[in-house]
């Protein structure tokens, strides 16, 4: 049984404790404004918006060391919704790890629609979790606790690949933000 | 009614071929090696490998003016399939689009594999052909064809968005290349 914790009570963080409970691992929810309290997981999901990231690493950058740190962030650039604010190369994940030297950094869940973890399914698919990172031990540990809730988890590769798996989230934002598909839908995958 | 141009007898060429005949459309499917037969259609479809493509755009540039040009390519770096051969802030629809500045360049089946095109669907929901770029018109003359067939179209944005298309693309490939999805399945789109 894995322990995890939540940093980040919003629409994300909710559906992701709803989704650790439902597998039968215990779940800690601390909201991003509760920094004298320490996280307990051995898997800790920053839940928070991409522009809060950086105050929870130089906030927490110690006590994440040798955890895993999920990164489900998505850096659209919302002054213009016509790009990430990160470098065309690099990846908010790949940020993340290199301010995270000691810990084992994925990236999850910006694929996902909050109402489609706590669904379970996108159409006819259980809802799938892409998973990226270079640890892993750290991916098997997460990709477990997502098929105990009854979604699916797939290896999508190493921590390169977040560059894609956040191309990926922000075309699905702009294709909801753009009333083509809902936010209740959005990319199944079809094993 | 479209009258449209496919240049390569591949299975993407193949299956696009089916689909615009299907939807009733008429179709010329060309082989990139049949150089000296002149394009005929509205809308051509250069359904060949990313590499083949410039020699194309040389080959047939004046002829493809003010048609509207389908760009339906990943182009993977397959020395290392860890990353795309193009600028990592652009696109090989960019490139395309900048060698033919007369034509009407759309990104467009790069996210699709051949098999689900000829399936009809992914999953329980129709096949969905995203569809990139800066002509508005050019890309409502694709998506008829493609809705006329029993697909769904779904217009992605601007051509700047093909940098997603085919990062999305790249992901699906590298996910079936890993057995992760199978070539009937990856990427549905539930609307």
């Amino acid at each position: 049984m894995a322990h995890i914790s939540i940093i980040g009570s919003g629409n994300m963080g909710q559906a992701i404790s709803g989704l650790v409970a439902k597998g039968g691992n215990t779940v800690e929810l601390v909201t991003s404004s509760d920094t004298d309290k320490v996280v307990t997981g051995e898997i800790v999901v920053l839940a928070v918006p991409y522009a809060s990231v950086a105050q929870i690493v130089a906030d927490r950058g110690p006590q994440l060391a040798g955890k895993v740190v999920v990164d489900i962030t998505n850096p659209v650039d919302f002054a213009t919704f016509d790009g990430l604010t990160v470098a065309a190369d690099g990846s908010a994940a790949a940020e993340i790890a290199a301010a995270l030297p000691e810990s084992r950094v994925v990236k999850a869940f910006n694929t996902n629609f909050a109402g489609t973890l706590v669904a379970g399914s996108v159409g006819d698919q259980p809802t799938t979790v892409l998973i990226a990172g270079d640890d892993a031990d750290a991916k098997a540990l997460l990709a477990a606790a997502v098929g105990a809730a009854g979604l699916r988890a797939i290896d999508a590769g190493g921590l390169k690949r977040a560059r894609e798996l956040e191309a990926l989230g922000f075309l699905q934002i702009t294709l909801a933000a753009g009333e083509k598909v809902s936010w209740a839908g959005g990319f199944a995958v079809a094993a």
